[in-house]
């Protein structure tokens, strides 16, 4: 029995990132009904709509599902508050301090799951009694570790210091990484970008359209002076290259990042000013499909593998 | 039957890699008895070195082993007719185009693998004919690609373009690793830094116990005005951060590293002035063991997990 389907009473230990602009009731409930955990992405949502789609979640969808909190999301007491009172049973937490609110969490009937990116916030988990931990390595899109570990070497590391149940993320996007991630100590997956190009993901189609376009080495980890963030190649990411180079410092990065851009760039599709969030793995993605389809296909291709590896192939 | 082995004549699809300052003929010849591939790295090695090297290890081993040749080797004319004339069955070439000398050394009965970090220089492979192929991500340590593609996203988009016999580097240091490679769509794996800190190894014991005393996050992908290159924590790195951040140029970049630095660093220990070149998967080695160990405990690991994979573990 895998502890991943066990602990979130799931079929297929798939989890669908929770992310911003991207991650509403429609991927969520979609990624559930294929057996897998869809997550609601709550970072990019306002108290009251973060309300209106956990209920169109449950609407749509009789099997588990999640939200994703990150924890320095501004009204977070509220918005954690409104997670317990819509009944939601697991919350995913990333980006901050998983003792300030597993315990609470846990008095309330949730599941709690930590998104880290390193062993030393592995042991954080451990003391804050977090129920599973997502290691993402480099390789993920958006907003990522300092460290720069790839899950490649990320996911062995957290094994060693953790026994939870362990969800690896970062460059998984097929049942040969699934197998993978599989290999090197983890039970589950957490999938961003190919659900992130999903038809039921939230983003414009010129976002989707343009990420499904884009070749190696077209992501970049940048604006590390103040949060390391993975962009795809656009005119935003060109003038944070070139700022970069010329040693802009936190602060001029902070003014020409701004307020709003992840909106702009993924959810209303302005790939000159917004800021475009992808995983590098989107360089292997060639079409739109549905999230069942893509749950389906990572199932199947790990099925292939794991039944037809050669275990004398050395 | 595996074509990594079959293709170099070895029984474990384990390459040791060609490695400045620690790929000599103690290392290739090692990691050859022990039934892998040892290489030895020209790269460091006037030509009358390399060719000392070659006799020495073909005295310490009746196996098959290779060298190493970054293709932008000063005297690279010289140093591979003198692999021919010292009868070197397997060449591995880095850094440069593979057509180059492939059909020159196939014409002298040479095998020929080329390291790559992108799908486009994949294609440059089939081309040129070479009959392996070294796929590197963004984790493994010294030189490296401009795509910063991780080892879970490169392998994969490397299978999609070449049916050729392929070797995985970056990142693998264990049994896990390797199946998650083979999983990927590997056959072999090229290790480094595991065996950049055997016995074994030229570096000079300095070099060997700082890096296995690092941790997460402190090797960093720096100097990507010049050539990126993987450095390891020290007084030298944080000086290239700092010029970095700032907004050095590339010409300030090459003044700064100046000539002889990767010697100093890694073959005199000097940690203060030298260059420090090592992959992310240090902060996973925590000792010092001989390369037959490192041989067998890769095997060992990766015969316990494929046998071990539980087939309906999802």
């Amino acid at each position: 029995m895998n502890r991943i389907n066990q602990l979130f009473g799931i079929t297929r230990p798939i989890i669908a990132g929770g992310m911003v602009w991207c991650s509403g009731w429609r991927l969520a409930s979609a990624v559930s009904n294929a057996g897998g955990l869809g997550l609601i992405g709550a970072g990019s949502m306002h108290p009251e709509t973060l309300r209106e789609h956990i209920r169109r979640c449950k609407a749509a969808t009789d099997k588990p599902f999640g939200v994703n909190v990150p924890l320095m999301y501004p009204q977070i007491d509220e918005i954690m508050q409104l997670i317990i009172d819509e009944g939601v049973k697991i919350v995913f937490t990333s980006a901050g301090n998983p003792k300030t609110w597993t315990a609470r969490l846990h008095d309330s009937g949730v599941t709690v799951a930590h998104v880290i990116a390193s062993s030393k916030f592995a042991t954080k988990c451990n003391e804050a009694g977090v129920d599973a931990i997502v290691a993402e390595g480099f390789e993920a899109g958006g907003h990522n570790g300092k460290e720069e570990t790839t899950t490649m070497c990320l996911i062995p590391a957290i094994r060693q210091v953790t026994d939870k149940p362990l969800i690896a993320a970062g460059g998984i996007a097929s049942g040969a990484a699934m197998l993978a991630a599989f290999a090197l100590g983890a039970e589950g997956v957490q999938v961003g970008t190919r659900f992130a190009l999903t038809a039921e993901s939230s983003a414009s189609e010129a976002f989707k359209m343009h990420c499904i376009g884009l070749g190696e080495g077209d992501t970049k980890l940048l604006l590390k002076k103040l949060s390391p963030t993975r962009l795809a190649k656009g005119a935003f990411m060109t003038e944070v290259e070139a700022a970069e180079a010329a040693g802009a410092t936190a602060d001029q990065l902070r003014e020409l990042l701004g307020k709003g851009r992840a909106k702009k760039g993924i959810f209303e599709g302005d790939l000159q000013e917004g800021e475009l969030e992808i995983g590098q793995v989107s360089a292997m993605i060639g079409k739109i499909e549905s999230a069942g389809e893509v749950v389906e296909d990572i199932i199947a291709g790990y099925n292939r593998l794991v039944n037809g590896l050669d275990r004398t192939n050395y």
